[in-house]
């Protein structure tokens, strides 16, 4: 009951009934005796249907508080948030995921102590831990697997080095996976059947099935940036030729913005080239946005391309919203438009007749957020909240 | 209880009640009660774990019986199943799916009542009936929907025209999810996460998702036919370029042994295309075990380009297992070894390391055995088997 309380956000007792399938009665009974032990309060009003007003039962914000944590490639994201995931503190700063697992843990473990003497918060009161990486993890053991993105890391057990921090428990997934558990928990499970998709140094995919996280059969499913795209294309670093990442990912999108800036074909990148002494992608995209015509066609490949893979997933899977995520997503409305055509074209009509291709929700906060969504619902699960 | 009884294949109670996480009195009651209402029955004795010897629980064979139907491109067949899915009795002609839904549906309305007297079943006997399509379905409404190899089916509803037929219920699903069912009843939903890929006039693939069936969010998830593996490819029926049906289904396998005959590539091919007027996608298989070098080729392309399009599904699915099943799959074992190339070269270590590329289990009798478990579990959940 508390775990259904968590995913709608708070919701009416006749509302858990119906959701449950639980009596009135039931529902009442367990509610009254989860709100004398502290594990629920009431808030609001919510709009009456007719008869008894119904109260917001909510998960009780005082029960404890979570840690957030995203690794990043290039960056540390660190938030601790409430049972209802609003936010109490945030701590970001740039990281590089590959320098090894040491550096990283080492700041896990000056960071998430000070931010809990800062905001008065006591160890104890640290329900769970969820941890986000950028690579594929063994969800059971909570182990990296063969990351390629993080050389240094295969084998590492994150959770295991996390006893010298926190006593609490502590989950890690791939940041994908933990986006998915975040818009799935924004949408309060509404929608069943999605994709997320997350471009930035990397391309991935969290893959949301009949209302649950799916994480394939080894904890690789998502793994969609090593998928061919062009036989004839660049040697990808897997050893094959072609990959959407290797052509149309960040490190792609700059090295093909700085041949626009040394070539001459876009003076407009050449200038912030000179000015910078290099250049990202967030600069295609603003060039792009300035009327850049090299910029365009940079911005409109690379959602082509990642366009041309999801068209063939749109197939397979018949989702009902793909969400795009990411750094690269930022980079400018004519990238989703490029991917929309990609789909479009290259889908059957029936599986794109009722598909929404938008930007994900919570934004750059999806993957801060899902990894506290994990730490609930384990924390949940596993009886860490209780009386 | 019954559902679980019907999916394991028989069951002894004490693994009955671990399975459902029932107490061993609450599993005795209710195996008690189903007894004395004769629909269950005890068979056999399974192999003593020690201490009381455990009897054998099974759906009982007299509560009724299931029509399996499997309409297939260029075939019809027909099955009564019992309720543990043994055979009853069996009838299979050639049909053109493509002539509409008319002269198939005249069939059924006579050979149905037909096989029933044969058999000295009464019409009543009849639980359920389950019919496998080659193409898209909604489920939820039993009506194809805009199927490319059916033209003059689409929003036809099989459902609704069999109400004449019998008075039974009547679930409609697509070929290949039905295989799907199939192959997960027989492996008693031991295997959670798996795909079964049916290559016959079309390409198709069942989606096996936590335990269960996955149909997308519109009902055409497993659509892969039309997946792009040559973007300057062979124009497709669907409009686009390339798509893996038109370059490696039974049509196009033809299509290359007829020029392979004629061209005088192939002295095998030409002398079967002398004798028989035609070539058929089996003569390919003959050819290529006889050591024709031409032929052989054919296989292996079609292979290379159906593995090519699996591999990118197995990086995003990440499934334990992929079942080939269909008539081409019957081509010969170079084909499969050419798919399994093909994945293992272009889908990542980590997706491919436990993965399993094998035949169907159930050979060409999935589809049918399949339609009798979506009838037999339908039949379960309505309650039309109830005492």
């Amino acid at each position: 009951m508390l775990e259904a309380i968590f995913w709608s956000g708070g919701s009416a007792r006749h509302a858990l009934a119906d959701g449950l399938q639980f009596s009135r009665s039931k529902t009442n009974a367990l509610a009254a005796g989860l709100l004398e032990q502290g594990l629920l309060d009431e808030v609001g009003l919510q709009l009456s249907t007719g008869g008894r007003r119904p109260e917001t039962l909510r998960v009780h914000a005082q029960v404890g508080v979570l840690f957030g944590v995203d690794i990043g490639a290039t960056s540390l994201d660190i938030a601790i948030l409430r049972p209802d995931l609003s936010v109490v503190a945030r701590h970001s700063q740039p990281a590089d995921v590959q320098a090894g697992p040491g550096p990283i843990m080492a700041r896990l473990r000056a960071l998430m102590p000070a931010m809990l003497a800062d905001n008065g918060i006591s160890p104890e009161e640290v329900l769970a831990v969820g941890i986000g990486v950028p690579g594929p993890v063994n969800f059971a053991v909570g182990q990296l697997v063969n990351p390629p993105l993080m050389p240094g890391w295969d084998s590492f057990s994150i959770r295991d080095d996390m006893r010298e921090v926190t006593p609490a428990p502590v989950f890690v997934d791939n940041d994908v996976n933990l986006m998915g558990l975040g818009v799935l928990w924004r949408l309060h499970r509404q929608i069943q059947d999605f994709l997320v998709i997350k471009i930035g140094t990397g391309i991935g995919c969290g893959i949301v099935c009949h209302g649950e996280l799916y994480r394939g059969a080894t904890g690789s499913a998502g793994d969609i940036g090593h998928i061919g795209v062009d036989l004839a294309g660049p040697l990808c670093r897997c050893g094959n030729r072609g990959c959407v990442e290797a052509m149309a990912a960040a490190p792609a999108i700059v090295e093909m913005a700085q041949e626009a800036a040394l070539s001459g074909t876009s003076p407009w990148l050449a200038e912030r080239l000179k000015v910078k002494g290099r250049l990202e992608a967030v600069d295609v995209g603003e060039a792009s946005r300035a009327g850049d015509a090299a910029a365009d066609a940079i911005v409109r490949r690379s959602g082509q391309l990642i366009g041309q893979v999801l068209a063939a997933l749109v197939n397979f899977y018949n989702p009902s919203h793909v969400f795009i995520g990411g750094g690269v997503s930022a980079i400018g409305p004519m990238f989703l438009a490029a991917i929309r055509q990609s789909v479009n074209q290259r889908s059957l009509a029936l599986s794109t007749r009722h598909l929404e291709i938008t930007y994900a929700p919570l934004g750059h906060e999806a993957g801060l957020i899902g990894a506290g969504v994990l730490a609930m619902r384990e924390a949940l699960r596993n009886g860490s909240i209780a009386a």
